[in-house]
């Protein structure tokens, strides 16, 4: 077991009983205040450490990085470090947090309390792709837009399927998104027109953020994929169903999709992750041995969208968990990489709307309303 | 006019009678040799001016930028800068290089010889898009794969429909791509297999590259669209179609696509162009108000690829010119930003293949082979 996820770990850090934030989280963000500019932290109750004040009292040294990796307004100095130095400097965060710890007078004095930081995108993200590989909701689209009997394309039990999104309109959880104004033809029998979208939707997501893979022309193996798997965010394809309807075929989603996504600002480490492995479920028929793994590769996240009205009312619309996937985080880097496509650090991959299989679990709006 | 394309400009620096590199031309890249880092410069004739020296020297102060944008592996500070800094810093190196320039010896001493460097990818590119802009392309393409009565899809005509590509794999032209593995379905009765792809294409496309767009939200008009455009340069879509054919459907290409694409290291400015507008075709049915444009927005550009064997023998196997284009560069950027989708500087967006009326004019081998 990694020791920073004990579970008999307390942390000197006053955290509240439904913080989703305990020592065993410690997930990864990039935070600023009134006297502190934009920089990493590490997430604990409902306060942050300041990493890059950490590593200047030098508290990081030793672990596979350097101090100026934490003196930036992204996370992705620290995550090009590689698997070996991101979980070193989360087991020495844990140290430091822990009860009984030497340094926690140290570590007390740069805690920050969220409610007075503005959280940031945690990484530049230099390509964002979408996967596809729920297969409650790939059978619920297919059975809406295509053939009931015939809900999945041919393709879709033999590869994680997948399409390139946009980078630049990714934003941090809690940021505006404009209403989109676009092409699409509401009536077959007549001319398209222009004018904002009129069905707005959600995708409830999880997306994984990567450290440096191999050059070009290298592919990762799923054994190895782990490796190159910093952590994971929370993701809202946000989407415009009219918009994507008229413009995806043949070449696939565009305009429908990349005038906004969100993602969350803190980064729960794929470590962080490793008790609530859970098995996957039986690939039917057996996929090919590049996209075979062994172990548990599928996590139970439980995940809820809740919709708020402009009067604070709030309605949840759907309860999911990420071990609803079909194709897993290793199948899907794998697949990305077969043909050599290179993978950089803070790169985004993200699963593709997560329904489950009950209606109360559908992840858009689009299944939700069928 | 454009003072920097006067035809009657002649350069003090020799230059072979055949180089697409006169004077009018000055297109931008970046370089390193033995002595010298990677840092942008201009081709003219067979040298290359040396633009971190050009401003070490303060010839290009005043003009919109700072001196250090010179002294960066790419051009991204500089196309930063916007549209009229680039095209001043084009006016003053036209001037350095012109038959009487008072800093003839200055610009003359920080030449370097095209043999004697390094070209590498011009831009850091932030996000990638791809069009698919050649009627007849498009038409080939439909003809082939669908129904040869009804090549075009209904939306071909009414959107410069266009999919998100992956911009870690970009790289310069004369850089080795490997062979792609990958899974492929030879035959539909029988399930996938793994293995190199088989059936391994160019496709011969134009990409430009943009100066920094609105932020997210905001829209950019075909009237605008000319002042975000910095340049062009030749693109090479490497295309897996066997891997391509099975995966695409229905979220577009993906590994089929994103193990390599090829950018010429030259990017050559919209201004350059300027001489070479030519009206663009008769748009049936008439587009809606935010795709029209006034004026000539095509541009006559000859291309041609070779395939050279390994034992050197070169063979031409498509002649054909960028002026074939239904969809213009100012309508595909309109288009990208109608809905708020943010364009930062070197994005590039490409073209789709060209392919030109004539058999002789096509593309890519999937139409030449046909």
């Amino acid at each position: 077991m990694i020791e920073a996820n004990r579970p008999d770990l307390q942390s000197w850090v006053d955290i509240p009983a439904d913080s989703d934030f305990p020592i065993q989280n410690l997930p990864f963000g990039v935070f600023s205040s009134a006297e502190r500019s934009a920089r990493p932290g590490v997430a604990i109750g409902d306060q942050i450490l300041d990493l890059q004040a950490v590593a200047e009292q030098g508290l990081l040294d030793g672990l596979g990085c350097e101090r100026t990796d934490f003196a930036q307004p992204t996370l992705n100095a620290f995550i090009d470090r590689g698997k070996a130095a991101t979980r070193a400097v989360r087991g020495r965060v844990s140290e430091l947090l822990r009860e009984g710890s030497d340094l926690a007078a140290e570590a007390a004095s740069v805690l920050v309390a969220q409610a007075e930081a503005i959280l940031h995108l945690p990484v530049h993200i230099g390509d964002y792709t979408d996967f596809y590989s729920s297969e409650d909701h790939a059978r619920n689209v297919g059975k809406m837009f295509r053939d009931p009997d015939n809900a999945l394309l041919p393709n879709w039990k033999h590869i994680p399927v997948g399409y390139h999104g946009r980078a630049s309109s990714i934003v941090v959880s809690g940021t505006p998104i404009k209403r989109p104004h676009g092409q699409t033809r509401p009536n077959d029998s007549e001319p398209p027109v222009y004018g904002p979208s009129r069905l707005l939707d959600f995708e409830l997501e999880m997306a994984f953020v990567t450290h440096p893979g191999k050059p070009l022309g290298d592919s990762i193996s799923t054994e190895e994929a782990d490796d190159y798997i910093f952590g994971l965010a929370l993701f809202n394809d946000w989407s415009a169903r009219d918009i994507q309807k008229w413009e995806y075929v043949p070449l696939g989603p565009f305009l429908g999709k990349n005038f906004g996504s969100s993602m969350s600002p803190w980064i729960v480490t794929l470590d962080a992750l490793e008790p609530y492995r859970v098995p996957g479920p039986l690939q039917d028929p057996e996929v090919l041995p590049y996209l075979a793994y062994e172990g548990d590769a599928h996590y139970d996240v439980a995940l809820q969208v809740e919709i708020i009205s402009e009067s604070g009312a709030g309605k949840t619309v759907c309860q999911s968990n990420f071990k609803h996937m079909y194709w897993n985080m290793r199948q899907q880097l794998a697949h990305h990489a077969v043909n050599g496509c290179n993978i950089r650090g803070g790169d985004v991959m993200a699963s593709g709307t997560i329904s489950g299989p009950e209606p109360g679990s559908y992840g858009s709006m689009l299944e939700i309303s069928w």
